[in-house]
């Protein structure tokens, strides 16, 4: 019942929650005294009931008897599958947890008037409280609670077995949200993606195949390959989200960001008074501040590319020295250095991408994550790949590239599982320990375990979404194919990685961040284009390398020309036909594509119906006809 | 009243028209007696009430009083602009074509029975009648009627008076509807967008500058204009078709096409039964037929063209051994034969594609008509500029590609011209003649007028959409862009045939053809998709033609490989500067964009409302209410 947190909220607001109808009670009973600051923690929750009108507000789509898909509603409840009055699992709990998580946000104040004993805070008709009482700082927390009972079974079919199975990505949804489900099934199709490609990779290692032709054909695989997986993945997300019902979810109406600030104005959209930001203003300052500095962070990794080129020609130069084991050690330090400091390069750009993409104050969570991510991506790409395409195009060093690719790749891995997952469990781990002994010192008459779980939880880091996770597959995808031609194994290593990645990552989900919340989504977003585009330049630099390796010029001996020219024609050729595939393959299966246009068919059916009925309500009917029979009776005359 | 004309319809189906609360009447009083086989020629039309019932039946978006778009409903006709009960020209012409078209197309048969004196033609219930009966041969034509009086005012501002003016888009929108005011709308922007790149092109011509800078900074400036004019008119075309109400309009459910058939069986969308063709089958026949037969007449088309290059190496042999006059207009004589041939070779495979592409037995018009395009657009593109790639590519002879070039394109727009509007006007004229003698001869009790003008129009050849203005256009594009660096007066012809193309265009429009039915459109569709890729093709040539032009080689007197990396790196900086640029660009002006959120959102209110109104309706509030305060006092009992 009671699944969502509140942290030191003000009393004032209670009634309010109450009012919508929503069940709120204080973590510690309230005779039980002030102990540790706990006086102001709540927990809320809803009613069965309450959560299908809710399911109803925000437009959940369930599936019903007949195995289609409809938008629910409350007075259509018991055509639904497995719907029935006292059946409390009929909403996923993460259907639940949206649902409540809206329904707090948008309660909304009636007048204008100060929060009790916050003197700077001021409340505006219409406007979420919620929000408002976050920004100022009045509302220190809002989570969602563990079901620990439910996480356990969860981790257990997730993780808990030592076997290879598919990921429960149903019972993920169910739990944690159809965007994290959405990112654990990318992953897994991903890797599974990447298997063929792994496998045709090993025998180029086991072997040595050094000749051109096989290279050539295992690139030319490579990049039609890709395209494919990414043609397909679009299909795979469709039948998911169409299970999921995510897939006809109407969009919401966009609030604007918490974060967003302006003077009062009239949105012209709403009609409404809130804050307005000039749309020009905000150009400016994407124009002349954000990109300059983009531009600026850009010539900086280029120039830390340089000192690590120049620390490389020291350490070989270390080497034809004194040549020793250690020295040959010393060969790869440079490449490790170098991959360790683009990481953390990486990390501080991204709190400078932060700091300026809210400084350029977007209206709209969607397009301020949009430009957030484009600066990230350009900045990680140029920051992971300028090396290797240093090496490639301006060395001409094969062997170098290989080497280097081969350690930056596995570095940064090791590196991200690390950083993103065992790190902070260790740390999560040592600091629950300090958390329980100081819950149980606190003898208190209430509900001990969900005492200790909430102070647990709340002293959790907060899982900050996907698009690191994401991240990490991209540049990996890079990582495979831009220079697959060169190093057939890496697909084998990006398997290896992504295998533990998905164990690290549940466990990052299950037992080191608090419970994010949920959140209905129907594709990976602006990702599918980040994939596609880097499909699109390894074309480039696949073709590009073969050209440029020495088994193929030594088949032009003669006329470097005629072999640039072919490999032109050859890269065109790739790029032309990648575009027809993704033009030809079908975003959605056909059954889907059936299912769809039946919703749409019955939807307008509805609509025509709707529209007799109300013609036949407001009499219409009678005055059309009584008019019509006037002008027949005229026509007649005539 | 009377603005659609049927032909040849058997008496049976009047009571029907009339149900559906249309108007009808013979065209000849039944007094008149059997006169010439007009005896069963009807005149449809419908009452303003009946037009207003049908345009919420379509879905009309028309103007409100606040300036906003919104769809039409009866009941709400009072907050729409110009609305007044007496006000017949709150439907525009071609709306209300559109309306008693659609409901002569929505006359459905009731029980299965059959068509009284065709044995042969039976009715199913549900199905389109008038569709059964046009392809049951039995109703011979069905075609609006021309408005004599506001044709003649058309005309007047369109092409009567000789000055330069713009096109009165929006009159002739009201007059053929939006398909064809789009296309003279784009034909219009095209040649204004063209403007810029005739004038830079001028200079070319009359100071004949060779210099290979002057050439590169042509065709650079070519090539980010093509994409800056194509995208531009995605904003023009949304700012036309919001005014036009068309850009709002829901998308209809789509019935099958009427030349589909197959085995009766239950289609999946509507669950009704419906002939149904197996989706294998027809790619079977996709890809097993159509397919080859495609690259069979490329193949031809390919042969054809080698016979031309042997002509015109004849004709130089020729014009070498006895120089004279008449040896050098011989020259110009293959590639002038070659023209002829290629339109001929167009037309006729034309049929031929259409002929498969029925064969192919689509379900729905659009999914038809692309495969149409798509089977013409390859042919005609390959058919037009092969000859001019292989001179340009594999002759590498430049001067010949500016000779053919020119040739081509201004043979095929005089050719062009003459067949498409010049000789069916003259024939019509003369036809025309033929028709009034014989109408005049019959004396009949009728309005004469009327009479006359019904057997003008019946005789009329009838428009078949703008599928060949497009590809006209679409041809020339081709030859403005693709090989613009080599001759940059092929904007200036480009621009003077558009500028009488127009006058030629609203000729046929207005004398030459039936009216045509109007059909609302948001956009032109594919044909975007068609410009834009021979936008992208023509970044290639363009960087190839002027990486072998013999002033690029010059400056690279050592090195070709150098000249090509350079040209390679070029095109892809373009390649990848137009995607940015299709990209940033938004296809929506700003304002366009607001007014649609504005809508999405009012409706999302509205819907909202509508639930809160209909719980209270069905008493569920109550329920709810009274259900919540059961469970607030067991909560309080725990």
């Amino acid at each position: 019942m009671f699944n969502m947190c509140l942290l030191y909220v003000p009393y004032f607001i209670l009634p309010f929650i109450k009012g919508a109808q929503l069940l709120v009670k204080p973590l510690v009973k309230e005779d039980g005294g002030k102990i540790d600051g706990n006086q102001n923690l709540y927990l809320v929750g809803a009613s069965h009931l309450r959560l299908l009108l809710g399911a109803e507000t925000v437009g959940l789509v369930k599936e019903c008897n007949d195995n289609s898909m409809r938008t629910f509603t409350y007075s259509s409840r018991n055509t639904f599958k497995d719907f029935a009055e006292d059946n409390h699992d009929f909403l996923t709990m993460a259907e639940r947890q949206y649902i409540i998580k809206h329904e707090l946000e948008n309660l909304r104040a009636k007048d204008e008037r100060m929060i009790p004993g916050y003197p700077q805070a001021k409340l505006y008709p219409g406007k979420s409280i919620m929000r408002r009482l976050m920004t100022s700082g009045i509302l220190l927390q809002i989570f969602p609670l563990h079901d620990t009972e439910e996480l356990k079974k969860l981790w257990y079919t997730w993780c808990g077995q030592v076997k290879i199975s598919y990921q429960p990505l149903d019972e993920i949804r169910c739990y944690f949200g159809e965007t994290i489900a959405l990112y654990f099934g990318f992953l897994e199709y991903f890797t599974f993606a990447l298997v063929p490609m792994a496998l045709i990779g090993i025998p180029y290692y086991v072997f040595a195949w050094e000749d051109y032709d096989k290279y050539v054909m295992f690139a030319s695989f490579n990049l039609l390959w890709s395209t494919v997986i990414l043609e397909v993945w679009k299909r795979c997300c469709a039948i998911m989200t169409y299970r999921w019902g995510t897939l006809l979810m109407k969009r919401q109406f966009e609030e604007p960001r918490p974060g967003f600030h302006g003077v009062l104005g009239i949105n012209p959209v709403t009609g409404k008074e809130e804050p307005v930001y000039s749309s020009i203003k905000r150009q400016i300052r994407i124009y002349l501040v954000s990109l300059p500095f983009v531009c600026l962070c850009l010539y900086f990794s280029l120039y830390v590319m340089m000192i690590y080129f120049e620390l490389e020609t020291w350490a070989l130069d270390f080497h034809e020295e004194n040549e020793s084991y250690f020295s040959k050690l010393m060969l790869f330090l440079p490449s490790i250095i170098y991959a360790i400091v683009i990481e953390m390069m990486n990390r501080v750009y991204r709190y400078a991408a932060e700091f300026l993409t809210s400084w350029e104050n977007h209206r709209l969570e969607s397009s301020h994550q949009n430009h957030l991510i484009l600066k990230v991506l350009v900045f990680n790409f140029l920051n992971c790949f300028a090396s290797l395409f240093y090496i490639a195009f301006v060395l001409f060093d094969m062997k170098l590239l290989r080497q280097s690719l081969a350690t930056l790749l596995i570095t940064s891995q090791i590196l991200n599982q690390f950083v993103e997952a065992l790190l902070p469990y260790w740390l999560q781990k040592r600091h629950n320990k300090k958390v329980k002994k100081r819950v149980y010192s606190i003898k208190v008459d209430t509900d001990l375990s969900l005492f200790e779980q909430v102070n647990l939880e709340k002293e959790m880091g907060t899982y900050l979404g996907t698009f690191d996770d994401y991240l990490e597959l991209f540049l990996q995808f890079g990582y495979v194919s831009l220079f697959s031609c060169v190093y057939p194994l890496a697909a084998v290593f990006a398997v290896l990685n992504n295998i533990t990645e998905m164990y690290f990552d549940a466990l990052k989900m299950c037992r080191v961040f608090k419970r994010p919340f949920s959140q209905p989504t129907a594709n990976i977003g602006v990702w599918q284009l980040a994939f596609e585009t880097m499909s699109v330049i390894s074309v480039v630099t696949n073709c590009a390398l073969i050209g440029l390796s020495p088994q193929v010029n030594a088949l032009f001996p003669d006329s470097k020309t005629d072999l640039i020219l072919i490999v032109v024609l050859a890269e065109h050729i790739l790029l032309a036909l990648k575009f027809v595939m993704a033009f030809v393959i079908p975003d959605k299966p056909r059954d889907i594509q059936i299912k769809l246009a039946r919703l749409e068919f019955e939807s307008l059916e509805a609509l025509k119906q709707q529209i007799t009925l109300q013609k036949l309500q407001e009499g219409e009917q009678e005055e059309a006809s009584e008019f019509l029979k006037k002008e027949t009776c005229y026509k007649k005359g005539e």
